[in-house]
């Protein structure tokens, strides 16, 4: 019988990603639910390709132009369809790819239920690590990511016991701007910022990525997905991004993860974990063909979006949160051309920097936590465009 | 209470990397048994550091030097005696660090004896592989590969299970003449052939290494000890030695072992697999400090010994053995300066022909193999000499 997947955020690079490798495992997957964010046209195209039980257009405005029922599937809309296919009765494993906070009720939703959750959705450990971390532990459910740093950390584990983990090292492309000058980066255009050398992605990663905020969150996700204390936690650049992490063990040894950049993998291990899935689709890795592999260090002057984020997520409780939200504000102000790329950092700064945390005991501290940092977020973005 | 360890060719470079390792966890282990080749001086002063039961010098000719007893330690010599160091009855671990096929019996007598074998003699594997691992099925014994590569390989494997494997890439340096002509190999001194450029090692596996002859072996080694096809075998040029191997699996991931070129580590994980043990002494890996990582494919035409090495190793039976044998008298030739760099593989291949492969069903037909390969080779050598 084939295995249920519920895929949250199926019009965005990930979800397509993983509906490419779903259809090539036809027998052994079937997709139950579909949940994508605004995109009607591309969801719908989705349901007569795939009918699945359940369609979800999360936005209320593009909800119109849908009807309740297409053929065998039946359609909703709204923040509460999300949750009913993050907890579809027929889906044995969430595929998380919602892009940003709003992605963590869906997270709480899916493990409360003891599924399998494959998270493409980092803000989710960013925000609410301890809630999704008290979960998985009292629901009896799964929790695999799909970052492909993540996956690399998690398949090199498979090879050694937490306690002979020294620290692990995360890899980082370096973005578009790994060799600009401050003054290069604080007029960035839209278009050099989306321009990332190796990976093909979403805009706000994508942004994420140029500001190495990115990096910084998954930072703290790899802090509460492995256990790890933010010493045990190094990044280097790796502008090839061949070699996806790399675990260094208590006697010098280090275990890496690589292969051709491509979601696919990750996401194929993320449904197979703890076993693996013969797929000649996924693209393999020639030594030869790859050129020469070099690293450098990160430098948090030119990068201030990563030192804060690593700063929160030492600082902890509300304040991983408050960083992913103000930095969400920031990037969708670039995105729409009100706040310069030189600027990001000012406004995550200045809404940590009003920020007074607290510990993460329930949504609603997260919840609250991120209404406030967009609240301040937007404020000092107000005052950088005066 | 300690672990008890017997070191064959503890005075070779392998036997003293083994001793820095040991000296550094004084509590954990204790060597019961010493043997070294010839080198009767570094043997007594081995001897007086570490008390070990037994000491053992192979080579009658330095015996008369030595005294039945040293403190504590008796003294042996001659070929009976290696064995007996090999099958001590307080070495829990018995660590093969004897050049050449002479090694084979030791493999056998302490996989007879169900030790765990931390085998740095490739050339037991290479020229007995079926009998080894015979031996190895029917003792209960265990079996570790000291070669980096080879131990790259088993960390890596530790990871994934033996079905979800495509292949590994043993990586080689390519050793001094990476980038020489074939012109520039014929006539290649001592001391060029000697410069291997990331690995300090004995004169025999440096040889090997320059005309790649020893990567061939490595490939035959592997065979056995991970029961995989040549197929899935393959090599690959990488000359910072940094990347020790790689394993290609099923769905595209590959999984890497890295770390600075370094014995200790590969003699360490032989000791303490499948657990590892904290080692603060084994240099670490800095990704930053390590500069470009390369890769190129190898070129059989260059490096005829490993071709022939590899072809040997696909014929099977007796094959490897007369490989090995004849590989070790044509390198014995070259140290003496009595054959030219570059007929190396002419003195490999004059006994390969000759010699009509049989099943490897005993210890004699191995060294039958072993003697007639000597022979041809010797005898290729003086045609070539005249």
């Amino acid at each position: 019988m084939a295995i249920g997947v519920a895929l949250l955020g199926s019009t965005g690079s990930i979800g397509r990603s993983a509906l490419d490798v779903l259809g090539r495992h036809p027998d052994r997957y079937r997709v139950v639910a579909l949940a994508a964010n605004r995109n009607s046209a591309a969801l719908i195209r989705q349901i007569e390709r795939l009918s699945p039980d359940l369609a979800v257009l999360v936005d209320d405005v593009g909800a119109e132009r849908l009807p309740n029922r297409i053929g065998t599937t039946t359609v909703r809309t709204g923040r509460e369809a999300l949750l009913a296919a993050a907890t579809h009765p027929a889906a044995d494993v969430v595929i998380n790819a919602v892009v940003g906070a709003a992605g963590l009720e869906a997270t709480l939703a899916a493990l409360g239920e003891g599924r399998k959750l494959a998270l493409a959705n980092k803000e989710s450990l960013v925000a609410g690590g301890p809630l999704v971390m008290d979960a998985l532990a009292r629901s009896g459910g799964q929790l695999v990511p799909i970052d492909s740093e993540h996956s690399a950390i998690l398949q090199c584990l498979e090879a050694v016991s937490p306690l002979e983990v020294e620290r692990i090292i995360l890899t980082a492309s370096g973005g578009p701007f790994r060799n600009a000058t401050l003054a290069e980066m604080a007029d960035a255009t839209l278009e050099q910022a989306l321009r990332h050398p190796t990976w093909d992605m979403g805009a706000k990663i994508t942004i994420d990525s140029a500001s190495l905020a990115n990096k910084a969150l998954e930072v703290i996700e790899a802090h509460f997905l492995f256990g790890l204390d933010y010493d045990a936690i190094d990044v280097v650049v790796h502008p090839q991004s061949i070699i996806h992490s790399m675990v260094e063990l208590i006697d010098g040894s280090v275990i890496a993860q690589m292969g051709f950049p491509s979601m696919e993998l990750p996401i194929l291990y993320a449904l197979t974990h703890p076993a693996r899935l013969a797929d000649p689709g996924v693209r393999r890795f020639d030594p030869v063909r790859a050129g020469s592999l070099t690293f450098e260090a990160v430098d948090p002057l030119r990068f201030p979006a990563f030192r804060l984020g690593f700063e929160a997520g030492r600082i902890g409780g509300t304040a991983p949160a408050v960083f992913n939200g103000a930095n969400e504000v920031a990037v969708a102000g670039f995105l729409e051309g009100r706040l310069p790329f030189g600027r990001l950092a000012s406004v995550i700064e200045a809404a940590l920097a009003q920020h007074r945390p607290t510990r993460v005991d329930t949504l609603d501290t997260v919840l609250e936590a991120d209404r406030e940092a967009r609240a301040k977020a937007a404020e000092a973005m107000r005052k950088i465009a005066c």
